[in-house]
């Protein structure tokens, strides 16, 4: 058998037990509250193994969700352009995801997290943890307005993937992805970028 | 025991196997190709127990999705004021009907909607039937244009109750009414009313 180079090391029970360890610690203790030396005793490993298969807790938390994307790759991609682009880029690299070869992951993420209360959790946890914390300080926003900006962005593309890919209603469904560019890009350009009059205090 | 007035009349479980039977209709042929005599028969009753219980098969439709709203209600209330008040409308209508009592009743059909491909089945006829051919016409919007711009709504607010009711993501979660119907009104009014460049072809 070949082995295939660096990501996936080791006995593949071994990195399921972890992940398993690592998907019940997360759910019941939350991301901060759930320890890597913790883990590793639950799944029988030594604590410096999960470092060696997933590096941080972050790409641990990310793994045990399955979670096909790091948000920080598509916060990359939508600020490596002008700031009045942003929206417009957004919306592109997240469908560019969904259309992809990892858009079946993408689906079966969505449709564990709101089967049950368990995953909703965790996906609260994904939110808070790994988008909110990680990766939203690289839009530079007014911290004040940050979390109701992106959540309300992020609400809207989390409704579009359900619609889109997940109950596959048409138009939607079929739509070009730069027809969805231009319809919902300037709307996320103005959750994040634009005033909103009476959401936030005017100055 | 005190029989409740006019709306669940007759035995509950001849109700209930008529529920059943047209769920597995519903979903197996679709709701045009689903027949109340068929879903009689199915449920083994006369055809005319199944008008006299629910109606129309639109609403036997809703009833055998546990829909806590008709489609047609949030609409009807949306348009009953200035058109370029549509927008915010909307939103106040879709939140009240999610913060009120029937609010619960709508988280457990978001879950099971997303849960299985059949249920998403449904739910796709549910968005075809029940909103677009039902409820879409009174926006009064330009046909070729309507599914598509009432799709881009729907995702949107689909999209605010899974973050807002089942993920329970903050600060959307405990964002007051008002403070949503300010950021995502005018998303919603140009979806449903404004020129979309880009979307559609210009005149």
């Amino acid at each position: 058998m070949v082995r295939r180079t660096g990501r996936r090391p080791g006995n593949p029970d071994t990195r399921e037990s972890i992940l398993s360890a690592a998907r019940g610690a997360f759910a019941e203790k939350g991301f901060d509250g759930a320890s890597i030396r913790a883990i590793a005793t639950s799944a029988g490993v030594d604590p410096a193994l999960v470092h060696h298969y997933f590096g941080s807790k972050d790409k641990l938390f990310l793994a045990s969700m399955n979670s096909p994307i790091d948000p920080v790759d598509i916060i990359v991609e939508a600020t490596a352009g002008e700031r009045d682009e942003i929206g417009a880029r957004f919306v592109r690299a997240f469908l560019q995801m969904w259309d992809g070869p990892r858009g079946s992951a993408a689906v079966a993420l969505l449709r564990s997290v709101v089967g049950t209360e368990w995953t909703a959790k965790l996906f609260r946890e994904f939110i808070l943890t790994q988008i909110l914390r990680r990766a939203v300080p690289r839009l530079d926003l007014d911290p004040a307005e940050a979390h109701l900006r992106v959540t309300l962005a992020g609400s809207h593309l989390v409704g579009l993937a359900l619609a889109r890919y997940v109950i596959k209603v048409e138009p939607l469904a079929s739509a070009p992805p730069e027809t969805l560019v231009a319809a919902i890009g300037p709307t996320l350009q103005r959750y994040l970028t634009e005033e909103l009059p009476g959401v936030f205090p005017q100055v």
